[in-house]
């Protein structure tokens, strides 16, 4: 059944419900911020919380979160021209998958109930672009209080493994391990190991293979703390005992979580442990592309 | 005649001088921070720096400093799966000239005398890309102490005319009007009114018609303070009494100053206004591209 | 109301005519040659047909029909290597449009009645390409006997007018004059002056704007010919009095003739004057591009 | 030593013979259609070679010798009007390698010898583009006779085995038993069995490891017979045992041999044991890309 709401054609989420085992309906957030809202949780950034994240900041350690990236297509030209000459390059790439440290946009995933706040992507995407939900949405940055949970130290392991996913409550244990709070309108970077695993497996694959990551339980974590921004190295598990496909991924659509895909969190983790802080200024600032699904980024964490 | 400086190989900039008539031999930067230096005056940008950048924060009020990007080639591609359906995007671009907000790296401009740190760039790019000054050495972002200088509010017009350009003694006039000090590692941000002038004129121009932007001068303002980062929203002033090309660009390779061209600098001044300061927290995190001469950016300014 | 029609979908002629002023219902080629046929008219070009397009050749004498192409992203990159260096490039491009030459699949255009053969867009045509009609069913190249009618010629004048579209009556009146006959299968090549025109004018412009080219009874003529192919440098005559966008390019569609649009024909259409032949062997060999919509081309016409 | 010759640079073949081991020095064809030529033994390709070459025509069955393309960046954008709907898309991508049948402009190739007709490639090339031996250097279609060798038939074998290249004396062989001359101005087709081999090797590599092909005593078959086309479905065989890289790629640059790289020769090769031919009319016709290295396409044979 289709129900208008505040303007647009919201898809139901009961006669939904009937057909998915979608476990998000779990206090989602749809409608939590107003009908035709576009930043989700990342409406608990208040200007008062990131001037309390730039007060976190001591001795002003800059640790980049951000892999190296290298567009498939990059291509240069040199301008000679005596004096003023210069080098201009063009790049090329798709950036979502496993590669690169990059931003979604609420527009980029969504399921059977319908993307974030229930729009229908039928109608809210097309070939010239996202009209809803697009990655210009997050144009002030993404500048939060960033907090770190570093499982493999809490395993006591060099990374998380096939079949043994991080859960919720694992997330909640960490927290207390660490002494640190995850609080509303945070960045929870979950750090996994990727580094380790990929050195041992070869390679992070995509969803048609087993690979570790995370499990849907943490979506409950995620969505009870109010976090606001997800910054992971690893992906959704696989597989998931939920059933559910991208079970961690649909904090994007089902509670407006913004999420920074294939994080680099190992030296971020080494600093962290090093101060003996799990706490401090987390900095994104994705492009203002308009209509886009997301974009590539290189964010930082300041101690 | 070429010597050889720290392993790599020097143009002379004696027998170049004679040449040319650059006047960025002034207090050149050339070798200040070691002859394989690829962070130039972003040195001055310490974890000190960086700590009491944060300590400027006050009321967390964040302003874009980066314009709305669309790119050349930018596509979609939706990959409907029922369940775990999303969409992605392609995006192609040049990015260097007037139109998006980007950070250079060292390696994308140079002279007769040379590239930053007086490297050959007949030796350092080719068509596989930059392999000294690329983008990749602001890896840690650009996190710094901002400073913005208001010029039509100076000079009491919409903005800065053909014929009329910006100097630094009227740099160093505005930062005594505005009661604010331009200091070492600072990112200086010249706002010049380009939204006004371009809903006179029509358009932002390149370097072969008369446009309005900043003189020559205005680079040893920026050399005597030692600032870091140049972020404007106008570019070199044409045509320039030195009869240099790109004189205030100069900067990038004489000084190693990081610029970030075609900022969005209009919303910001109205916000220091407002607030009655022209201090700030400055971020800018340019993406970490192997190679690459530049990235596009949203840079962030926090009062 | 919609049928089913050979295992896919019909939307119904009837109904939608009510709806549209589409003049080409007039002896539409839809299901001529089967439910789900995607070759149109080029099915008249028979092995015999092309037999005889080559016994047409006489000197050997190749005319290019194809402008010099620049795509919009074109990188060299440079592989030194000593023995075996080579240099490889990179070709991006859209080519629809008024300034490459290139062949239009079949799937390209349609309007509120459908496709090609009915189809319907909605099922064919998806972010990941064409389903139907798309460019590899021209795979075994467009080979036939040319008709070139030289428009300016006939009427003593540099080039086609804005207002003075070319007719189906003018074309018949040219075939006569030029002792020419116009038969199934061939190519049509429809010289109007392109060049004198944009000498004068300064541009060929999009359907925006008053533009010079063919009037919606060229249709007529190419269907009543049974012409499989339609190579011409003007693009359909703006405004058109049959209110219908695109009244040439309907036959597209309509016809299932291929469209060669932007074609250079200046220096063929000399070429013919001096050898007093306007019948050739014509051959077009678009690029076997998957799901393509279409593929730039340099047609040859071989005296 | 660089002599000058006719107002380019010729990089002198006596004293790098002395430094390569470079095979093609036999016959080199360097100046024979003067010092400026761009057209190689495409020159041998007169209108009379052409209006020759249809007239080989009996039944006018085509058969394509072009794989499918697809390109690395294809997108689809769908303009929705109503009436005069379009799909439209973009294609990007590299095409030289072991996958898209292209055809080579001479620029693309050259070792310490230098480039066609002896130029120095430091000049030609650039970032730029090509300056000289560019692809519209075959901007008239590369239109004559055309003689397919089937190798593995020869050989009564699937196809061109690993360690056992194609050599010149067997295609002399092959010819005979064909009952075929191979003349001046031809295309050559020399068919091996590809699409045999990569079934059962999985995929047909790179020159890093052994791969099945052409050894350089076929490029003096080539230079002997004054082909001035070469079109093949495997490349040189790795390795060879002149010592010289790409042994028969060389003919482009040594004999000035337009090359199409990747044809597909299965389906005519098997046309032409039907037909008992194996001489017919043999059409090519890269895009008139300018300063390209080469360009994709599809070519046919028609009998």
């Amino acid at each position: 059944m289709k129900a208008a709401f505040g303007g647009a054609t919201l898809m139901s989420s009961s006669s939904a419900n009937a057909q998915t085992t979608n476990p998000y309906t779990y206090r989602r957030n749809w409608g939590r911020w107003g009908a035709d809202d576009q930043k989700g949780a990342v409406n608990l950034i208040t200007p008062a919380k990131r001037a309390a994240a730039a007060a976190l900041v001591r001795s002003g350690r800059a640790v980049s979160v951000g892999r190296v990236f290298e567009p498939s297509q990059h291509y240069i030209r040199v301008n000679q021209r005596g004096a003023g000459s210069s080098a201009v390059d063009y790049y090329g790439f798709e950036y979502h998958g496993v590669t690169v440290t990059h931003v979604d946009a609420f527009v980029h995933m969504w399921d059977r109930d319908g993307m974030w706040n229930g729009r229908d992507p039928a109608k809210e995407v097309d070939t010239n672009g996202a009209r809803f939900g697009d990655i210009t949405a997050f144009g002030d940055g993404l500048i939060t209080r960033g907090v770190l949970l570093d499982v493999p130290r809490y395993r006591n392991v060099p990374h998380v493994a096939i079949g043994r996913p991080v859960t919720g409550a694992e997330l909640e244990a960490i927290a207390k391990a660490q002494n640190v709070n995850v609080e509303p309108g945070d960045a929870l970077l979950v750090y996994s190991g990727r580094e380790s695993f990929v050195k041992e497996a070869g390679r992070y694959g995509g969803v048609t293979e087993p690979r570790p990551g995370l499990d849907s339980s943490c979506a409950r974590f995620i969505r009870d703390r109010d976090v606001a921004v997800l910054a992971w190295d690893m992906h959704d598990a696989v597989p998931d005992t939920s059933g559910h496909p991208f079970p961690a991924h649909a904090v994007l659509y089902s509670y407006g979580v913004a999420l920074i895909d294939n994080s680099l969190l190992e030296p971020l983790a080494r600093a962290c442990a090093e101060e003996r802080r799990y706490e401090f200024m987390f900095m994104a600032l994705p492009l203002k592309i308009a209509r886009g699904t997301g974009s590539p980024a290189n964010p930082i964490a300041m101690l």
